[in-house]
């Protein structure tokens, strides 16, 4: 393969399910030269794309992995799968492998995947039926103060709020926190759920209520959180997100009009 | 099959595309005994599950719908994929169908699918590396105030905006007026940028600044627009949202650490 046909691609690798991989995805997995990736998601694709040179680098080093793939495109001409877990567009690795090839001569292709907040809001019912925010707390590159007004804000529009990597052993408050900043805006009773290492075989969910979710001790970096909005309501243990249909219940049993 | 093992699941499609459709979801289909959904979205896949009994109706014709997916389970003990474009979470009808289906007995399950924002900011970049808001601009079923009320939250936020059903035939102002409201916060070299009808042959994108997208008149019902924030810029023709990595240029190659 010469240098000009070396190429980066981005790859968001879903939530963890093989079954959750796009097929567009596995395909340039399976392209490329090398994969590359954070260790622990290189250990759960690798048996996907057998014989593959694997390169992997550890939590903290992401600058590194980008400069690292850009070398192996632009001096070796290989081609090059870096992965993210779930969209690579979402606290992924898109914007900085982007800016990392910059002016290198080297293309950089995005491919999206199912981001943790869809795959989680499928397990919890369907919260994300109306307007929503996704919002980090992880305050390693964004200050805390930032994150805070974020907060406020999505309660000021009345959205839904999805939270990605809520808490973590640095930072174990910051979760109690968001939550006591919502619940000074949304009711105690809104309804909140999470799911823990979602598409993996230990997932684990539950669906409470935001009062109960700002004293439940199992939110950790595994988790993802999503907490309602006034129109949130508690079904059959599932949570949902009106979007304003008027559901009137039909007595008489309905003939198809087109079926076919 | 008897009716106790019918099963209604509601599920996401991604933009268009076939290799984005998750293998999930395929096999779903595929397992299924009915294929539901909105008319455009059944001819979009027909031809993937091929002698399936498919069920389609009109825009507007939701709770219809729903109503009938749950009669072809209940009373005919059937197994119904109901397909939703991007992710049935999101837009969707995954929440009117849990409501429908609620007290009946049959159990509806969510197969979440890449929803717009995200295959959209794949085409322009990286624009949702940080946190960002999806807001819908339909004002059939959420109040026009209550729209407004969300982009001017999302704007005090700092947060990227995801604009779906940016505009239709029956409201083209209404894009134009979210514009509007977003340019009294944000700065009009903002970056902004749409993708009109993500994952079909005749996909169409383009990466301009927020004052632009304001009078561009190629914003329509089939595409979704993303505003970038205050850390969004422009580069090589890309919209990328900083994450705040420092980005220091190493002048030396490095050799990596970890290759196997």
């Amino acid at each position: 393969m010469t240098q000009n046909n070396a190429l980066i691609y981005v790859v968001g690798i879903g939530p963890g399910d093989f079954d959750m991989i796009t097929p567009q995805a596995l395909e340039i997995m399976k392209s490329c030269d090398i994969i590359a990736g954070y260790e622990k998601y290189i250990e759960l694709v690798k048996e996907l794309v057998p014989g593959k040179i694997l390169f992997y680098s550890g939590m903290g080093q992401e600058l590194d992995r980008c400069q690292t793939c850009l070398l192996f495109a632009k001096e070796f001409g290989k081609s090059v799968a870096l992965i993210s877990s779930g969209d690579s567009g979402v606290y992924g690795m898109a914007g900085l492998m982007l800016e990392t090839a910059s002016g290198s001569g080297i293309e950089v292709k995005v491919i999206p995947g199912i981001t943790a907040a869809n795959s989680c809001a499928a397990i919890l019912g369907a919260p994300l039926m109306n307007d929503y925010v996704n919002i980090s707390l992880s305050d390693l590159m964004t200050e805390w103060e930032v994150i805070e007004r974020r907060l406020k804000a999505a309660c000021q529009g009345d959205f839904v709020v999805c939270i990605y990597n809520p808490a973590s052993k640095k930072r174990p408050y910051n979760f109690k926190n968001a939550c006591d900043i919502l619940l000074k805006f949304k009711k105690p009773d809104t309804p909140a759920g999470f799911v823990r290492n979602i598409g993996r075989c230990e997932q684990k969910h539950a669906v409470m209520t935001l009062k109960e979710i700002r004293y439940c001790d199992d939110i950790d970096m595994f988790c993802t959180v999503i907490i309602g909005n006034s129109s949130s309501f508690i079904l059959d243990g599932k949570i949902i997100t009106s979007r304003g249909y008027k559901i009137e219940y039909k007595s008489e049993k309905k003939i198809p009009s087109a079926v076919h």
